[in-house]
């Protein structure tokens, strides 16, 4: 389903212009308004989900394949050094639209870009607990 | 293959314990000993693949189903507010370990991690240019 109210699913869907990459029957991959580097895309299913936990796993799968396609073609005609894939579920994991989306970032040895965590210390007790509360 | 020198060989396959919080045929789930936060997850090919360049599709495919299935169940037992799903390639993407992993990572509204890009502004020509470049 599409959301008529959503901005990606106009994206997606070819409602909005866009610097469109790619475009398949479930797919669209599109340049990112406001890139992280040159060349960063996102990767927009045209149906409507809100996130990794309403997408169906097929279209994920779908989905990560032409991640790797896509990362596979950045190397390749950017030459850059690396690519980063993102993909941010609720407003606390930074997702700033709720359309399900993957960010595929090209980087550069010089870019000025930081897109990492800072590292925790793990305490065994802790790391014992999540054990016992994550298995499955 | 198994590289017998890749510390991520040895913690997919068991020769150096970890805390596994899943573990099939193809794949080992693990705690991250530096977690960004709690319950801080890597997704392990067995296999030894360096990168997405080198990733096989159908493994890819059944990897983020695995990524799925674990961000629902950190959103139901964790009760965290968002899960990042983020998969680095090369140096320059912050990669540390030239095995193919995938952090899956809980998020909490206060939990000090800030994991995003500085964004740009995107230059229409420049954009343009890319659109030709990157198409598929």
């Amino acid at each position: 389903m599409v959301d008529k109210d959503c901005i990606f699913c106009k994206l997606a869907g070819g409602e909005i212009p866009a610097s469109s990459l790619y475009e398949d029957e479930k797919f669209r991959i599109i340049l990112d308004a406001n890139p992280a580097t040159k060349g960063h895309a996102l990767i927009l299913p045209k149906q409507h989900y809100k996130n990794i936990f309403e997408i169906d796993e097929e279209t994920l799968r779908d989905l990560i394949v032409l991640g790797k396609k896509l990362a596979g073609i950045m190397k390749e005609r950017l030459g850059c050094d690396g690519v980063n894939l993102i993909q941010n579920n609720g407003e606390a994991a930074g997702q700033t639209v709720p359309h399900f989306h993957l960010h595929v970032i090209p980087r550069y040895a010089d870019d000025g870009q930081d897109i990492l965590w800072k590292p925790g210390i793990s305490d065994p007790a802790v790391q014992e607990e999540l054990v016992k509360k994550l298995s499955f």
